[in-house]
């Protein structure tokens, strides 16, 4: 079902700055649901809310706990406003207690000068990468078609550490569905955690805080429409329970839809 | 005086979650403060607040208006604590109105295996490589040490748009001050804007959002001490009013201690 991003996301309005909200068991992961789709909803309730002002420029969440299956409330408050721009104060909570902070920017683009300087790297096209074999051993994954250009899955999780963390790989929503804001920051989650592919060990982990730049706008979104994404991700340092990743994800035009970034715990 | 940084970020508990702060005249910018100082003003109310467990993992600022000189509030409220770890959201406002706002995440850390991945670029050594000649233009620049090793201002502010934006520079405070984790997040705002060096142009600029991950521990800062960081900063996209900036910042003896992200507004 296409529809299964767009059930997943949907908030009903519940007075004020609140949404209502539901886990969605097509995207549950180990514990919880998948951080993205946890992302998306908390967007979703800026992009819904009626005093919004322009498109997303950033995002951050933090996750502060698993989210339990069941329903959530999120509030997207405009802290300030703008001419033509605006800054959101977001925050999730189950049973009165707070499972995600966050904050938005959201602001109305000019023409201006535009140049993009991280170029997508030369990778064979997404029709010549095969798709992984195995089915996801949680269920978020089969949301996605992923094709591992580079640094997938490592073949053995025999402990082998590696020299980088580096991941190339194509991917969109399976099945496709025209790309737009709150599913471009689910994407913006969707790589493995950088410490399984350098270690080639399944150590616990868990992402603490993720930010989403969005250099789109909603035009080139809908140009990208049910295309490819390539998806690059490194970590920079692992150091005493805690690793940071920055990612790019360019359309196959080559344009640079977003940049993004998180820092992750783990364990050992 | 090495006590103008401490001076700045100085705080008063003002109840609650509330701490009274005031603008610094050695850190004026073009228009209000440095958005570094105002960072590591913000972060300072976790800091100093009574509740905090744990050391600074991750913190995101976003600059909703420029601050006038004079007093602010900042309230830094603990949204969730978990075992080993805490979520905070911050906001600053000045006369009621929203200045900023944040969010950071602190947590007791532990040893790990552990690794740089982002390794020290070859460059000289901090004694090896001159000062600039000038003044800085803003007051907030004469209080950082700043050797440019590439990517320095343009020659000519000539337009001349290059194909990179990358700086490197060895940084500190100035008068050197012992590294701690509230001007680690000043410094890592020192940076430039990355259009400018772009395109040899003085566009206006504003940063939107920033966010920093802290690689290193108090002791590591500690051991830093006054020795200089290496900083080194590049735009990834630069797209119709906004582009993005991805910095490291390394001590000398090559440990990555923070990874940061901003967002900047540019006119035209």
């Amino acid at each position: 079902m296409s529809a299964e991003f767009d059930k997943a996301v949907a908030l009903q309005a519940a007075g004020g700055d609140a949404f209502a909200g539901h886990t969605s068991p097509a995207y549950a992961n180990m514990v919880g649901p998948f951080g993205g789709i946890t992302a998306a909803q908390a967007l979703n309730a800026v992009l819904q809310h009626p005093q919004r002002l322009g498109e997303p420029v950033s995002l951050t969440v933090n996750f502060c706990a698993a989210l339990s299956d069941g329903p959530f409330t999120v509030t997207a408050r405009p802290a300030r406003t703008n001419r033509s721009t605006q800054h959101w104060v977001i925050e999730m909570t189950q049973d009165g207690a707070t499972v995600l902070t966050g904050t938005a920017f959201t602001a109305t683009r000019r023409d201006t000068w535009s140049t993009g300087e991280h170029s997508l790297p030369a990778v064979p096209a997404p029709a010549d990468v095969p798709l992984p074999a195995a089915r996801g051993r949680v269920e978020w994954i089969n949301r996605y078609e992923m094709r591992f250009v580079d640094g997938g899955f490592p073949a053995a999780w025999d402990g082998s550490v590696g020299a980088t963390s580096r991941t190339q790989l194509w991917l969109r929503d399976n099945p496709p569905r025209p790309l737009d804001f709150a599913s471009l920051a689910a994407l913006s989650d969707v790589f493995f955690p950088r410490i399984w592919r350098r270690r080639a060990t399944l150590v616990p982990i868990g992402t603490v805080s993720m930010t989403v730049y969005f250099h789109a706008d909603a035009a080139q979104l809908a140009a990208t429409g049910t295309g490819y994404l390539l998806g690059q991700a490194q970590a920079q340092a692992f150091r005493n329970g805690y690793f940071d990743q920055t990612a790019q994800l360019w359309n196959e035009a080559g344009e640079l839809l977003a940049t993004t970034h998180q820092v992750v715990y783990y364990k050992e």
